[in-house]
């Protein structure tokens, strides 16, 4: 916890951070964003070839595709719903004055449609599914979006609002466990290439409650997430920077999502969480952008 | 409105934009984000040797800072709280029985510290008050994030999620307005170097109820506001794509803004509407980039 303190502390002294009174909420520099720009485009190299269709959510999801999704059962605590003022004028004077008197406004707040998006995968699955049946040669897209959870902390590498890169497969159960491997592979390269040591380990998913252990032992023993991880501020327990998930067919059932011959498609995605490889590179490159080894800044910006 | 909702179907079609279900909630496909990308260089071009301090933000602000903005004081209707989930495993068993019975389930969820940033440059007057007064030349920051207004509309250029890049300035009246001024004049350049036909005119914001009407008048009687405006959906009725504010010292005081000498910073903001000017664009010049005029590729791609 000191460790992370302190690297949070450093990062705002640096002013790649920026503090915004609000634990795991934080503005970020413009050295900041181009590191992050430079790691996007390496992925870009490494997945470019294989022809993904590119498809970018806003920050927001329909509530109803949430809802469906199974979010609320497994991660409530992490969810973000938006709510507004749905008032008279009337209604107006009463909010004023609950404000002025520094009272609780937001009980009156009414939910909208819009649900902030946890994942940048989630509105993917219900728009490939309005499209009808797959290509035979399946679905391959590259989605980015900020993402939010809700669970405030004093670790620069968990943010309540950050973006996560992910690409998502879906066909057949070889066809996207394949691509999850090849990814892993890909992870490793690319982590090398700018000078960060990593391992992959298996993984479960921060499921709620009790009945939730249950949930991630099952993840666990069936392997179906793998995690890649890298120290940031703590080399005893390293922060997972890639998620690389086989979903079985349990996407490709709740939403319908057919294959070319009608059979159920299998759903697979990897996920780079890019604030914190940008916060890898830092804590093991140090602060100055300018001070990094040689090989890495080409690696980064040719 | 039908105009509005033939182009917001013909931009389904063309899948530059994609159906959420949800008004003013898009995807973007990677065509549609390569004409922002390029755009936003192109904003680069005509203002990078300003010297502008680049920030990024996330798409949420700290809600106490939010409050003090006064912004439920005259845009109730527009603003988005996030609520979370924070109950026990009981409270979260009672919440999946509603949910399975399609009962409300939102009325449970308390607002969190966050509230979604409804312009680009609220959370920058706060990060700027705490760092002490502001340096002689004054202050210039270079904003971009997404923005939330809750007002479901079929009109693409109204949007529920959409990205605002800004340049803020501090300093002076005369240095503010200045500023203001040469990026009227700059953003009339920049719409004819992509050909698009532009008019600017004075403008207010949409501040509620009757009281607000006082307060849209008077800022226009004292011209604080100009829109640059082009057509989208309607010759009749042109979509403001970017809007020049000088907000007095209005922001200086309520944040503790000042100047070297000690005096309240006056401030002025100029933003670029990023999804609707690549909506003009796709307008005026057709759903297909490549058919557009070499003049225009050349402004934007070189």
């Amino acid at each position: 916890m000191d460790m992370q303190v302190s690297f949070l502390d450093r990062l705002f002294e640096a002013g790649l951070l920026i503090d915004t009174g609000v634990e795991g909420l934080y503005g970020r520099s413009g050295q900041f964003e181009d590191v992050i720009a430079a790691f996007e485009r390496l992925i870009d190299r490494f997945g470019g070839a294989d022809g993904a269709e590119a498809i970018r959510f806003p920050p927001g999801m329909n509530r109803a595709y949430f809802e469906k999704s199974g979010y609320m059962k497994s991660f409530p605590q992490l969810a973000g719903t938006v709510h507004s003022f749905c008032g008279c004028e009337l209604d107006h004077v009463s909010l004023m004055k609950c404000m002025d008197e520094g009272g609780d406004w937001t009980g009156e707040q009414k939910a909208t449609d819009i649900v902030l998006t946890p994942a940048a995968c989630y509105p993917l699955y219900p728009t490939v599914a309005k499209r009808g049946r797959l290509p035979a040669e399946g679905g391959l897209y590259d989605l980015q979006s900020y993402c939010f959870r809700h669970e405030p902390s004093t670790d620069p590498a968990r943010q309540q609002l950050f973006r996560m890169r992910e690409y998502v497969c879906m066909g057949t159960q070889d066809h996207v466990t394949d691509f999850r491997q090849r990814w892993m592979d890909r992870g490793v390269q690319m982590m090398d290439a700018v000078g960060l040591t990593v391992e992959i380990d298996v993984a479960n998913d921060p499921f709620f409650g009790r009945a939730g252990r249950m949930l991630a032992n099952n993840q666990r023993d069936q392997n179906l997430k793998f995690e890649l991880l890298i120290p940031v501020t703590s080399a005893a327990k390293p922060t997972a920077c890639m998620s690389f998930n086989y979903h079985q067919d349990a996407f490709g059932t709740k939403w319908g999502l057919e294959l070319e011959d009608g059979s159920t498609a299998h759903t697979a995605c990897v996920g780079f969480g890019l604030e914190r490889i940008a916060l890898a590179l830092f804590a093991h490159h140090g602060l100055d952008v300018k001070d990094w080894p040689a090989h890495v800044r080409k690696a980064l910006w040719g």
